[in-house]
């Protein structure tokens, strides 16, 4: 039996292995570069880690593994140029180190890459795991299209930004584990269990990741806290807190997000953060992500096969949410 | 047997049958606004001309044909953010009408889109058009990456000049000629004969276009000409030029193109021209032209199917080169 290890080590060979060609230079280097940037790979180990409930031969999910982790870094890249994100992982983004055309491009070409490798997935298996993998790849794209509206959009509702969080990370959590389902043959209900364990995983890791960004130890997260509140980004948090505020609370913190209460950047989060305190959404958010947790859980549970094959993705689980614990 | 004419509207069926959601409408309106702005399509008439060859129901590429047309809008659709183009056939680029971010996701989705085109190919033929279109679609990256390179190069033979419009240009077309085989069941030399075919074509196509933009009629060209003149391109006859303007002449062509020789728009337009017809680069281009398509049609001649199948490919190939004779 594989453990999370052997995992991790397969996904680590399989992204070293990947090659592309030396010229041109400047389409390829930002490939290379993307990829070695590391990352936990959770989406990979989660396609392996979901071959492995059905089949001993994880490998056999290898192949559209590598397509989905090379489709989510170019997901990245490319929301960086929109974002005008500096940094990533501690280095600079593909635009800002070369220009957006070659950002552009090179992730133009991660998005062909991608499907390369998942055209290499076993013939038989090779039509449903392109049908999951398109419907994924569209939805990172209207999810950050809605992303992107949200900033120009008032009254977003709690229920549109789950939506959008659905789209934008949750189906491809979702997809990378139904992938692996579908490589290791299991059976359609398998399947779409795994799909819904997915998504639901998907949507307590992105609630963490806001909450991780307003409560955060930078250390742990890897990257600066509260740059959500110093952009106004519409969050679980201040979508919530935009609803429960009442009176005095609510005129203040709106005067925060307007900027008309002058504040240094660290001043701005702290009072941020007191409003978020007082009006309670930090609890509500770890309610919400612990009922998506609790979810996924349970439909990895409900999977019928034997316990001891559930323990990496239990594994993958612990990694992905609840990582500051 | 179909003809030209039934094929088009096949094609123009098809591409009016496309569906997208209606939402989010940043992301889908401007792929509607590129795929409706026309073009000739010609990538999925050899597609389906291509088939044809080789069985009565051309219907069977069509799935591709879509993919392949979606695909080439895209490109145009990202090379338009790259070349900052303000126009394209006659309206707005999709950068300046709405903004670059919405060019960068709606052409990120039109790549998905095509692939799921793609996708709905016969299953026994998913895997072997999967692996062209791959092949196609990375040619198309490495050409446009190419193309900007030269702009900042000195010194670009012609033999890289061509590599580049082989990978940008013909190995689309050689492509799409080769896919639409695969979908009629085609044996593999014949395949590989249509791909060399397409290859062909397309190196004459886009040499004709290269001569078209200098000494072209605007009216059946559709854009402004002369513009490879005027943003210094490295053109196969600026190229030939070069190598082989002596003395005087290369000295004046390198002042008219470091503007040190000062000209109105119009003035180097009609000054480089006349270096151009004063080396007989024109002449050389036109004979260049000659080779590929006379290949091309060699080509196709050899393929192994009643001349009477070949009608509406022979038809494609004069729509494509020679247009304005």
């Amino acid at each position: 039996m594989y453990s999370l290890d052997e995992l991790s080590r397969m996904t680590e060979t399989g992204i070293g292995e990947l090659e592309f060609p030396a010229r041109p230079e400047r389409l390829y280097r930002p490939v290379r570069y993307t990829l070695e940037s590391g990352g936990k790979r959770v989406r990979p180990l989660l396609t392996l880690a979901s071959c492995l409930l059905f089949t001993d031969r994880a490998e056999k999910a290898l192949p559209a593994a590598m397509g989905i982790e090379v489709f989510h870094n170019f997901t990245l890249l490319h929301d960086d140029i929109m974002d005008r994100a500096e940094l990533r992982r501690g280095r600079p983004t593909v635009h800002s180190r070369w220009n957006d055309n070659v950002a552009i491009l090179s992730g133009d070409a991660m998005v062909v890459c991608a499907y390369d490798l998942i055209s290499r997935s076993e013939p038989d298996k090779l039509a449903p795991i392109l049908r999951v993998f398109n419907a994924l790849a569209l939805g990172v794209c209207e999810g950050q299209q809605y992303d992107m509206d949200f900033e120009e959009t008032e009254g977003v509702t709690v229920e549109r930004y789950i939506e959008m969080i659905r789209l934008k990370t949750s189906v491809m959590v979702g997809g990378a584990a139904r992938i692996g389902a579908i490589a290791g043959s299991a059976p359609q209900r398998e399947e779409e269990r795994l799909y819904d364990f997915g998504v639901n995983l998907g949507l307590a890791f992105q609630l963490q990741d806001d909450v991780l960004d307003t409560y955060g130890d930078e250390k742990t997260f890897g990257k600066q806290i509260g740059g959500d509140i110093v952009t106004n980004k519409k969050t679980f948090l201040l979508i919530r807190a935009l609803e429960l505020a009442k009176g005095g609370t609510k005129n203040y913190l709106q005067r925060l997000l307007s900027g008309k209460e002058q504040k240094t950047r660290e001043g701005k989060i702290a009072a941020v953060r007191a409003v978020y305190d007082a009006v309670g959404v930090r609890e509500l958010a770890e309610r919400e992500i612990e009922r998506y947790f609790d979810r996924a859980e349970t439909l990895l549970g409900e999977v019928e096969v034997p316990e001891a094959r559930k323990g990496p993705m239990r594994e993958i689980m612990h990694l992905l949410v609840k990582r500051n614990k």
